[in-house]
């Protein structure tokens, strides 16, 4: 069969500079945000019309760091502790044959800034810079299947962590410009309660891990059960 | 920003072989059944291992009609009555700037037929011919937000119509080959009690209309507030 092109509509600005510490699926932390960026000639405003009226859209999006790689056959999703081997197409894997990505997420308001049409966009799941496809109301009559059987991750993902800020933390959270870094200690609260270290994680117990955010280096380790951040601070 | 090249990992096979009479979403008519034959190298029994504990799964594919027809930033949908203009990624049409789709269907089994590895598929919305680009598991915690606001389309469409058969119209769904031709009666209701009709209903009472399912020709009309099917034949 012939191929097919498509050419990006836009570009996620998100606080993920890395993979490390995104949430495995959208939705599981809010306080995640991120802006869609609409570029020309697809930022008319009339193309976006009653969108607002939509509580929620799909980001259809490339996983652009995963196209490099060749597709292998099975992987090891991170809810099966890493070890065990799915079939890619039952995994939300970016390695796939199609490196294509979609995300329900919370469309939180559009608006022109500086000539630019921006989604302003919640609970995301997408790392700074990712082409985005196509944007599409979420219809929850076709698209909410509440009761829909889930094999191996039939539920978000359990045991959320408490996190606790040393006073150094604490006073960076603070002291962070809420605008270039807003609610960032919300944010890191939700995206550590994750426990977003890797799956073998019964030798990590004190290890110090580090996770980026914009260009901010959270420092934090695993105290018993709960997480530790100690530090935030440039990233070097 | 570059355009992304992708590969289809397999044709649909479906009953929906014109555009007029499919279901306007995934999911509203449950006995529109399709096939998704998987083709090489994406057929490997590996790359669907534990797919099949799965209820659900997603259908990334192309609009592949669509193609040909440049994008415009309104469209006119359905559900507004065809006559009231939202923005096009207010919107599921095809019509889009880049012609991808999405459709949570049910997974009915995967099997090997004669070489050939498919997907059996309840609940489509896609022509006969679509190609896919990927399919990834539904999951529920992540896909599922049945409280989500949903502007012009808040539910699926209401008043379906009672669906009656001719005498000829009922003998010729008994002697339907039933391999060829699987649950055609529950089918056709299924499909027609959805209303398939354009939006400018107001004229179209009495008249005749054809919708064609695999090669056949359902010829029906509205009488009052039913669906009478006059006929059921081979297709000219």
């Amino acid at each position: 069969m012939s191929p097919f092109t498509f050419q990006p509509i836009g570009t996620i600005q998100s606080c993920f500079t890395e993979k490390f510490g995104i949430p495995r699926q959208p939705g599981l932390v809010p306080e995640a945000r991120a802006v869609l960026e609409i570029v020309p000639p697809f930022d008319k405003a009339e193309a976006f019309r009653k969108l607002e009226a939509f509580s929620h859209i799909w980001l259809i999006f490339v996983f652009h760091q995963c196209l490099a790689h060749p597709w292998k056959a099975t992987v090891r999703p991170p809810r099966l502790g890493g070890n065990r081997r799915v079939g890619v197409f039952a995994s939300r894997s970016g390695f796939r044959p199609n490196a294509i990505g979609q995300s329900a997420v919370r469309l939180l308001g559009i608006e022109r800034k500086k000539g630019t049409l921006r989604l302003n966009l919640g609970g995301i799941d997408l790392l700074d810079g990712t082409p985005v496809l196509d944007i599409k109301p979420y219809l929850p009559y076709a698209d909410a299947i509440p009761d829909a059987t889930a094999g191996y991750a039939p539920e978000a993902p359990a045991n959320l962590k408490p996190v606790v800020f040393t006073t150094p933390a604490e006073q960076a959270c603070q002291s962070a410009d809420p605008a270039a870094y807003p609610d960032l200690k919300a944010l890191i609260i939700g995206l550590l309660a994750q426990d977003p270290r890797p799956a073998y994680k019964e030798s990590n117990e004190g290890k110090p891990f580090g996770m980026r955010l914009w260009d901010l280096n959270v420092r934090f380790r695993v105290d018993g059960d709960q997480i530790v951040v100690e530090s935030i601070g440039a990233k070097n």
